[in-house]
């Protein structure tokens, strides 16, 4: 008699191939430098932005990450005032997708993420919009530091949770050269020009 | 009579291939989430390291870098007391010259460079060790802001300066289809892997 058994246990509360990652790993999915799409929650709104400045600033138990966020955009207000943000990894197949949500403003076009049918999925505990597709998720929540956010439009997250399309990140490494060239990261150059995460070199 | 022009005035200060990046084009450099190396001199010392946590912070004509630097490295110490230091973009040609420098510190080994053999060069002007064979050079000043350094490690830099290998950079983009792949910017995931810059997508 032959048992089939799952592969592995289904969370049903996450989307199919959304996997998650711990904490002291997460930094992984960031280290190289990817564009991200940066969402946002407050009183009712959801809000997704996309940013190049975005970078790794402590790993181990306590991930930290930096993000610079304009003060003309919507997003920001929205993480001044909840105190929380999430970030999360595009990839070639949502090039148009990030382009757009990177140059229509909700300040302009209230209904951006409708009108831009810009997928949203939830994870129970984290009230955040996290964008359908991506290949990483990392929530976070904002370390205030006034001077910075004033200053420099620079904005401290502490992650609290991660997840990963496990197609591509699994065991705290990218496997891009196993999966659909559509799921590579994308890193923005300058006006809608990416560069597509390529081969693997170990030094 | 046929007279031979060259393609363009050759700078004697700079190695070959070198050629200066406007300021306000010099985020571009940064803007794909490439490893850099990072640079410092003071009292007659030079030292190079490696850091993949790294990010553009302003650009226009005052552009600004955050660098995060180990308490723990000679070259923060070297970058404290000089108010300066220089980021790099190593290639794919460089990648164990990138983790060699990334492992080894100066404190246990105080002719680290020499016995690395990492071969530096110096622009008039700017009293800072650059490291050849790089394919960008960012020459920063310290905005000095003691919380973020003590607390977070993190210093931000006004860039004074950039160049870049004219063969993969110019006019204010990347041209990595059209040189030797080992030209093609690295970046680090964890213990010694690297993603290489890829493909061009235009969203």
């Amino acid at each position: 008699m032959t048992v089939l058994l799952p592969r592995r246990l289904v969370d049903r509360n996450l989307p199919e191939h959304v996997s998650p990652v711990p904490l002291d790993q997460c930094y992984r999915l960031m280290n190289h430098g990817p564009t991200v799409l940066v969402s946002a929650h407050h009183a009712a709104v959801d809000n997704v932005m996309a940013a190049a400045w975005v970078c790794v600033l402590d790993f181990g138990e306590a991930p930290k990450v930096t993000v610079v966020l304009d003060k003309a955009t919507r997003t920001r207000e929205l993480v001044e005032a909840s105190g929380r943000f999430a970030l999360q990894l595009p990839c070639v197949a949502q090039v148009a997708l990030t382009v757009a949500v990177g140059q229509r403003s909700a300040k302009e076009m209230p209904d951006k993420l409708e009108q831009l049918g810009v997928p949203l999925f939830r994870v129970p505990g984290h009230d955040l919009p996290l964008v359908q597709g991506c290949v990483g998720w990392l929530v976070c929540r904002v370390l205030p530091e006034p001077h910075n956010q004033h200053t420099y439009d620079l904005f401290i997250g502490q992650v609290e949770a991660a997840w990963a399309d496990e197609r591509v990140f699994r065991q705290g490494r990218w496997h891009f050269d196993e999966a659909p060239d559509g799921l590579r990261t994308i890193h923005h150059v300058a006006g809608g020009q990416f560069i597509v995460a390529g081969a693997m070199v170990q030094g």
